[in-house]
């Protein structure tokens, strides 16, 4: 399958119209204002020094490429000058900083200035930064057609391939964290020069071969690196990581036709949609090195679920979807859209979720009971700066290049995987088509597809979440429709509310229904309900109003449900099975803690 | 209120003779074998040398302590010269190695053997260890005559008053585990020595003030050094520790009239007992730092609930009650002999439980994903022997002298708080009283008293849990009545199935209850109901059989429940309602995990 740039597609109104004008307007400042508090920006003038404040991190030049291929999407969609400046400058700093023998970081150039100390820690994220800078230098020339950064990364990559390729003098084989690999198969698809496949293919199939070296094995799934990656059939260690090192993988098996390597995929994916995520598709069930666990642990409350992992998993899930049309990817990408992604960006555009719990005790986090001894509980409420700042530029970069989850093609047959009110103009069988979108989607699942240019076969994704959709539905979840050119064909998923069961072998679900209607899953809040949620029993028999909600802007739900009586002081007495009756309010789970910090979860008793 | 020895009383059957007979014949051997081999004893030839296995610890001579306390006990109840044979030998070679100042320590004699590090680093267990070495001083001389032991504290405690007390020259005020508090008041209780009460209250009264000199203060908190005693309202810090302090306190309080002292027991009880305890009574709500969290916070598979903890709640419980007949106090030493406190100790009498959670679910404990980071999860199955090895001799003192706990006196009224079969010979207003209780007791609520010696008046504690006891009860909870010389009363409290729940406030028991029957709290294991028993709904209006267990040797409870039908490999899905019948089997708490690993759960769902 093929797919299409996102800047082919309009987004002309409705949910994601709204967020990409919140990146453009608020987002993208907010994210660089605090980044240059924070020193980043400034570091690249190189003059930090022992015992000024704001230390480079070794990170930090990742954050700032994400940044740059944030400003690249949003001045490829609408120039800005402003953005376009704010870059140029960066970028300038950093290519004037760079080694002559082509390296660059940041903070082993600033903060650990001996030579013989780069490139010899694996978890050290200089390949992971180069990767980062890769991404960025490509979207930034095809943005602007300036091409500095480009050039600093092929100088770069060069003395990356003597190091690890030819000399092989390098401390490791492979990168503690894994991005480089993808970005090395973008910029072989942007340049056609074969030695960045190769380079991929490299530090892909090095992977977990013993000569890593380390022996500590149970340690090594932390970074994917405890098995060669062919025999990996479950999503291990660190979340982020494993993403981009899956949808790199997928990557080179969809350009050199490795099956083994696409068999592998196959197995991460389906062990991850079957066995480890989150309704909200979000992944990482513990705090634990941000990782995997094992299958079926899904704590709601402990869990991670970073925001950059939610992105990984939608990055990964469009390579798959690109071997066969199965709705499984598309619905995972929607899921995560709605959800476990879009949660990570406040309502404000300010602020941000590095980790998306899908339940929230505020009095849960008071009890650590000193510093000696801490257990990890994920923020409450939104922050508008993390240390650890590789979620908001990633979500800068995301929302305005959404659209490229939308369609793909094979064999003249258009895929529709998502809803928005779009104009796209796409280059299928030699002619330019224009399709139109016009629909209220999210909110409303009547879609209408105008085709303009070419007759064209539709094959329109059927949303996993939809049991009402009326029409004939092909088994790998698309309705496939021929249509005339300048004809419009119109679908309708119906959006019922559904009481979603997790699979009995989620403990922490055990007993409990969340609520989704279309694709966004619900939560409740105290803010809305009272406190202490968790005794809320929904009443699956009552009829649920839709109903506007100022405060938010956004629909909310109204059941009724029943509370607990219990009177008294008592830590334990005779259940009475007495209990009164109330509205319960849900609201979509993304729109979580915008209004301070209350309880929250998704999974709730019922009656 | 006046206590009365625990060799007063001699248990006749049921099951606490049961468990006498078993640490008599197992248990204290158990315990003794797994020291050895762990080289505890062998550690006092004094000749430990770096490279050699087995290191001693600093706290090893607190776990030698409480196994000679343990011997004492037995002893005490019947000679037992093998035993006693086993004592004068660990005795004999701890004596002849008292430094001539009087100072001892096995890590600090062995290991670390430069006399300026003696009682210069505050959580090293020094003062505990003697604090234990004087119990089992105490506890031996009383026993067997032998004061070798008992000489030796004395010479140590004279060292101990001059650099605490009198040069004020070691490196801390107040020792970081707080034992030897306790341990002073029984030395004054049992010499009469006035200076052993003093030295009580310098270590009470020092603790906390401002003169610790230590500044984290929300560390302090985690050996009840955050604030001055007195103004301590709310149980904080490690739960043993908590516990040993606590009982210091109202010992003192008990002997000096200290109003203020008292106020902060009360306070510190009613905490412990309206905010922070299970429903087993055990105490300890998280595994960072053992320790106390904060109100409410109660959570079951997470929870650290040590055995210690739950006999050094039953020791402050006791000297509480010793001020005021309330049946509060008793039943949470009921609650606790019958539950989190006999839960540590296996049915075979062999094996342990230094945690003791109120839910397991294995599959929990996998999920650890590397070496690096780990989070803490308590055992599944009882263990022969830990390296920090506290609550196995502390069980093997407790078990022998539980009768201490079943009366006391005040102005000629006996007041009776536990039910045993058991025969008593109490000294009461110069009479030397026989109390006769025939009784099945737990198993069955008919209790016969008789009195002989004296005309007597009873106060009957009329236990929490039975709501259908048909009597007379007085406000605190006692039945009163007057009792001819040689006069048999009866009591019956009917032991009916309850629901038991838990405050809403207990967000971790939201919509569960637990089960009881007497004092016996209930617990459903996998082996019994298949895996997934969190998906178990009991049928609240089903009725429930007792049914003899052959394999545990206990009556369980049979009840008849539901389990959720869910067919098919799907993460998430439409919930149905569906659900299949079966019967749910209840064993008592305390019998948990004495048939291999298994998912185990206190508090269930129900219809």
């Amino acid at each position: 399958m093929r797919e299409f740039p996102f800047y082919n597609t309009r987004i002309t109104g409705g949910f994601w119209k709204e967020k990409q004008d919140l990146v453009r307007n608020t987002t993208i400042y907010a994210v660089y204002d605090r980044f240059k508090d924070a020193g980043r920006f400034r570091a690249y003038d190189f003059n930090w020094e022992e015992g000024m404040p704001d230390q480079p991190h070794f990170f930090w030049d990742s954050d700032t490429a994400k940044m740059i291929e944030s400003i690249a999407c949003l001045t490829k969609l609408k120039k800005n000058a402003k953005l376009e400046k704010l870059a140029d400058d960066i970028i300038k700093k950093i290519c004037s900083h760079q080694d002559e023998n082509g390296y660059f970081n940041v903070y082993y150039m600033t903060v650990d200035k001996d030579p013989s100390h780069r490139f010899a820690t694996r978890d050290r994220h200089e390949l992971y930064c180069l990767g980062h800078l890769i991404e960025a230098a490509i979207a930034y020339d095809d943005a602007t057609g300036k091409d500095a950064l480009l050039q600093f990364c092929f100088r770069f990559l060069d003395y990356v391939e003597q190091r690890f390729m030819i000399e092989k003098n390098a401390g490791f084989q492979t990168p503690g964290h894994e991005e480089i690999e993808l970005a090395l198969v973008r910029l072989y698809d942007y340049t056609g020069n074969k030695k960045y496949l190769k380079m991929a293919s490299h530090f892909v199939d090095e992977r977990g071969k013993r000569e890593e070296g380390l022996t500590d094995w149970s340690h090594e799934s932390y970074n994917q690196s405890h098995l060669p990656v062919r025999m990996q059939k479950t999503a291990e260690g660190h979340a982020v990581r494993a993403m981009y090192l899956y949808s790199a993988m997928a990557d080179l098996a969809l350009r050199t036709g490795d099956e083994e390597l696409l068999e592998a995929c196959k197995a991460l994916y389906d062990n991850i949609l079957t066995r480890r995520s989150y309704i909200t598709g979000s992944i990482g069930q513990s705090s634990c090195g941000e990782a995997f666990t094992v299958d079926y642990d899904l704590p709601n409350m402990a869990s991670y679920s970073e925001t950059c992992a939610a992105i990984g998993l939608m990055m990964f899930s469009k390579r798959m979807m690109l071997f066969s049309a199965d709705r499984k990817y598309a619905d995972m990408i929607e899921r995560l859209m709605y959800n476990g992604f879009i949660s990570g960006l406040s309502l404000s555009g300010k602020a941000f979720f590095y980790e998306n719990p899908l339940e929230i005790m505020p009095y849960f986090y008071k009890r650590n009971v000193s510093n000696t001894f801490k257990e990890h509980a994920p923020a409450t409420v939104r922050k508008e700066y993390f240390g650890c700042s590789c979620c908001p530029p990633n979500i800068t970069r995301v929302i305005p290049s959404i659209a490229s989850y939308l369609y793909t093609e094979e064999d003249g047959v258009l895929y529709v995987h998502q809803f928005m009110k779009s104009v796209s103009t796409l280059e299928i069988g030699g002619k330019s088509v224009k399709i139109t979108q016009k629909t209220a989607y999210p909110e409303n699942g009547k879609v209408q597809i105008t085709v303009k240019g070419s007759d064209l076969k539709l094959a329109v994704r059927v949303p996993g979440w939809c049991r009402e959709y009326t029409g004939e539905t092909a088994e790998n979840g698309y309705a496939y429709m021929d249509v005339k050119d300048g004809e419009t064909v119109t679908v309708n998923f119906p959006m019922k509310v559904h009481f979603i069961a997790a699979n009995p072998r989620v403990l922490h679900d055990a007993g409990k229904v969340a609520v989704m209607r279309g694709p966004f899953v619900y939560c409740m809040e105290a803010v809305d309900n009272g406190e202490g949620i968790r005794n809320l029993k929904l009443n699956m028999r009552s009829r649920m109003k839709v109903v506007k909600n100022e405060e938010l802007g956004v629909n909310v739900l109204v059941a009724k449900g029943f509370r607990p009586a219990y009177t008294g002081d008592a830590l334990y007495r005779e259940y009475t099975g007495e209990m009164t009756e109330q509205d319960i309010v849900l609201v979509p789970y993304y729109t979580f803690a915008n209004r301070g910090e209350s309880e929250m979860q998704v999974f709730t008793d019922h009656t």
